[in-house]
């Protein structure tokens, strides 16, 4: 088999076979359950790095940042960023993408873009096999970048152990109008672009809000000021990773967290499924063609599929 | 039944249980599907209006101006706007918000904020029935915020009829960089806070790009300039909003476009609730903790269910 054959392959370090098995579960062939199940049981549950932010808040440039920082160290990264081709993925400037290609021909950094396509949850279940896969391969740091906005920014935290927030000192009446969902998600925020105006009173704001906030984590954030793109503020900020990873080894929630991770997992992967085989069922067009033609409107077409329990099981191939 | 009594009030045009109905179905009862049968009858097919864009662009504030514009002419108004609790929901400056609920007494105009939370396409799920309520209770316009990030702004091709997209000067770049997946999605592009530097640079570079792309719908989308807080290029947009609509009434790919949104809204109804179901059935829950507790990855557990017919079956409640 083919995915045997690119597992064998990615095991003994092969960055070729490692992209197209990327490229295989993201086809999603019958197989992909097998093939992802070895994956999991390869990966060394590694920790996973989010970064979020608005657009334009630097987060490519802080990424390729800490990529440099990381490499300098010793380690290996594998990185799961957003395609710079998908519609406001952030106002990347071309500079910062071009620039964290560069990383391309190093051995131990691998980069994967992941676009916004894709319908049921598509992009966080593709960035979470991603990972999964970079984990298996056996990279030392997992960073994924996600862009904070919709849905999108809580689902990192499922997806990502730590999740650093980056902002810029513009985003000011941001931070006034948003606090109770930003506080939520960050476990460690960064000001960006900390010589502008402005960066030191978001600072303060942000930092007063923190102390306002029971966290859940019972983590008090940290609030850092960087300028990426000059380098500073990034070894402070892996310090405070360092600190966050620490602090919640010994804590009971980092637990639950990740139990309850692997339930959501295994939900969303019946789910892709179930819904890719009433997608493509032929047998369910009839009921389609009554619903698109007005016929019949989706709530009524619904009730009665799931009111007729077997039918609905024949749709979902649970019965022959 | 509650549901039916307000429904009943909701048809003689009470607004209150047009609120309580909208608080209703998002608790998703088991009665839901009969409620929104129901309201999917009484609904007229008012098309939906969607606004999307960064945040920052000013989609508050024109929101806002083409309410006013439209109430000036008589135009009863529902609208689906994005919470600004919710995380980096696009940095409306509290001003606008509090401006946008002066409508609040208004009784032409209904305005329901969502948040970003819930799993499983919640948030697309419930900003189409909120705008299924609002095209039910006979509003005239229906408009559809969304931030134009991630999966979103792609799921607003879905559920608007024409999409505007907002952007801002400053957002120069970002175009540049992300011209393939904007350009699929704006029937209508507005260049707003139009007065500042790089305005005209900005539109000219968009008509270009909308010249360059084949439009799937053949149509060649208008870019305009506005300010929407002083409220210019409004009435320019709304002249273009019709155009659309007009242009699109003739064209088969309206009919293909309503068609698919309904066979799209059917599968989704059934997979949530399907989701539901597998989330809350405490037989599921021997299979959960072996994958929580590590025993099972999710891969491994998800194609052993899936193998076994009957057995996802009875969990997903479709066998007795």
């Amino acid at each position: 088999m083919l995915a045997n054959d690119l597992l064998t392959r990615m095991e003994q370090g092969d960055r070729r076979a490692l992209a197209r098995l990327m490229t295989l579960v993201e086809a999603r062939p019958p197989e992909i359950y097998a093939v992802m199940s070895r994956v999991a049981r390869l990966a060394r549950g590694t920790p996973r790095l989010g970064i979020t932010g608005p657009p334009g808040a630097g987060k490519s440039t802080l990424i390729d940042g800490l990529i440099r920082l990381l490499r300098g160290r010793g380690k290996t990264i594998g990185a799961v960023v957003i395609d710079p081709s998908s519609p406001f993925s952030g106002g990347a400037v071309l500079g910062d993408r071009v620039r964290m290609q560069d990383h391309a021909v190093d051995p131990g950094v691998f980069i994967r873009s992941l676009g916004s396509r894709g319908s049921h949850g598509g992009i966080s279940r593709a960035t979470m096999e991603v990972a999964l896969l970079l984990d298996a391969f056996g990279m030392d740091e997992i960073l994924i970048e996600t862009v904070g906005v919709g849905q999108t920014e809580l689902d990192i935290m499922g997806i990502a152990d730590t999740t650093v927030v980056v902002l810029v000192p513009e985003a000011g009446d941001t931070v006034q109008t948003l606090k109770a969902g930003l506080m939520e998600i960050g476990d460690i925020f960064v000001v960006n672009k900390a010589d502008r105006e402005g960066a030191l009173r978001m600072a303060a704001e942000l930092r007063a809000m923190v102390e306002q906030t029971p966290s859940p984590k019972s983590w008090s954030a940290p609030v850092l000021l960087a300028s990426a793109r000059e380098g500073q503020g990034l070894e402070e900020l892996l310090e405070a990773i360092v600190g966050h990873r620490q602090y919640m080894s010994d804590r009971p929630e980092a637990e639950a967290f990740r139990r309850n991770f692997h339930r959501r997992q295994l939900i969303e992967i019946i789910l892709a499924e179930l819904g890719m085989r009433l997608d493509a069922n032929p047998a369910a067009e009839a009921i389609y063609e009554r619903v698109m033609a007005g016929a019949q409107d989706p709530y009524a077409a619904a009730a009665e599929l799931l009111t007729d329990p077997a039918r609905l099981a024949e749709l979902l191939r649970l019965r022959r």
